[in-house]
C-alpha cells in the first residue's frame, strides 16, 4: 500500500529534520492525524511564522527581534567579556547560567570535512569586535568540546594573540576556554579517557 | 534571556508532539532558522495541507484519500480475512509483510486509565461487519502485545463467539491472535520473562 500522498509529504518533511528517522516521522504524522484541524494548524503557522520578524543582531549574530539585540543593548550585563560559542541553541544554554557578559555566535566551528572554514565563521567580526569595542578584558571561548570546537577554539586564540601583538594596547585581553571534565551528575566509570585525562588536568584545590 | 516568541511558539508545538522533549525542539527549531525561507515553507505547506483531500475508511477506518480505501476496494486482496488493528499505522506496519487480507482499524484499544472503554472503538462496527460480509473465514486480531492490546482481543473474542451462538451461519468464523514471541535480531539473554514465556508457550514443531 502507498500512503496517501499528503501523508508521505508531511514523513518525508519530517524525515528531513536531524535526529529524526522515517519510523519516527511517520510516528509523529499520524499523531497529528488524530488532532483537531485548529491544532494542525496552528503548528504549521508556528512553522510559517518562525523567521518572521527573526535577524541577526549585527555585533554578536545571535538570532534575535531587536538588532542590536537585547544581550547586546542590555546596560547591566558585563561588557568586558565576550563569549564565542558556535551556534544561537549554545546562547540559550549559557543564558540558563549566571553568565551575565556578552556573546558572540560563530555561525558553527572550522571542519575541513565539512569544507567550512575560518572565512566561514564570524572570526573577523569578532576580532573587529576586540579592536574596537572597549574595555574587553576576557574572551571565553565555549566552542564545543569537539574536535572540531577544539579546532576552532586554537585558531582564534593564535588569531588574537596575532591581534594583541600588533595593538599592544590590547594586549591586556585574555583568552579563556571553559573546563572539558565529568558531567555534573555522570559516573566517573563511564567516562571516556579523554574527558577524564581533561578532568585530571583541570583539577583545582579542594578548598 | 527570554527567546523570540515565534522561536518560543515553534519550541511549543513541537514540544507536544510525541517523543519529543523542550530539548529536541529547540534541536529542531534552531535547525530550521537555519534552512531556507523556501524550505521551511515547504515544511509548514506540508503539515497544512495534511488532512485535506483524507477521510476515513467508512468500510475499514483507515485513512485515506479514497472511501472505500484503496484496501477494501481492491478486488485483488483476499476478503476471507480481516486483521483488526488499532491505528493506521498498524496498517502500514503490516503492509510491509505478505499479508493480503483486509483490515479493521479500530481507533485504539480498550484503557480504563485513558477512560477508553469498548464503545469508543470501533468494535461495534467490526462485529457489524462480520454479520454483513459475505465470505469471511478468519479475525486476525492484531491489537499492540501490551495490557491494553490484550483486553482489547480478549474482548472482541468474546463478542464475536457471542455472535456465532445467535448466528449459527456464521459460526465457521475461527478468531486468531498474531504469535507474541522473541523478535527477530533479538537476544534472547535480554527479553524479558513474559516474552519468553509466550515463545515457549508459541512453539512450533521444527521441520
Amino acid at each position: 500500500m502507498s500512503l496517501p500522498e499528503s501523508i508521505q509529504n508531511l514523513i518525508d518533511e519530517f524525515s528531513k529534520l536531524p535526529g529524526i528517522g522515517s519510523k519516527t516521522a511517520s510516528r509523529l504524522v499520524f499523531y497529528l492525524l488524530n488532532k483537531s484541524d485548529q491544532e494542525v494548524a496552528g503548528f504549521s503557522q508556528a512553522v510559517a511564522n518562525l523567521s518572521k520578524g527573526l535577524q541577526k543582531c549585527q555585533i554578536c549574530f545571535n538570532v534575535s527581534e531587536d538588532n542590536p539585540c537585547n544581550i547586546c543593548n542590555n546596560s547591566k550585563r558585563d561588557k568586558s567579556k565576550i563569549m564565542v560559542v558556535e551556534e544561537p541553541l549554545d546562547v540559550v544554554a549559557i543564558e540558563k547560567t549566571p553568565y551575565d557578559g556578552l556573546f558572540h555566535v560563530l555561525g558553527g566551528a572550522i571542519s575541513p570535512i565539512d569544507n567550512i572554514g575560518p572565512d566561514d565563521l564570524r572570526i573577523k567580526e569578532l576580532i573587529d569586535r576586540i579592536k574596537t569595542e572597549k574595555g574587553i578584558s576576557e574572551i571565553i571561548l565555549a566552542t564545543d568540546p569537539s574536535l572540531e570546537g577544539e579546532a576552532t577554539a586554537m585558531y582564534i586564540t593564535k588569531q588574537i594573540k596575532n591581534q594583541n601583538i600588533e595593538n599592544r594596547i590590547k594586549s591586556n585581553i585574555i583568552v579563556t576556554r571553559i573546563a572539558r571534565g565529568l558531567p555534573v551528575g555522570g559516573d566517573l566509570e563511564y567516562a571516556d579517557e579523554i574527558t577524564l585525562t581533561r578532568a585530571l588536568e583541570g583539577r583545582k584545590e579542594y578548598d
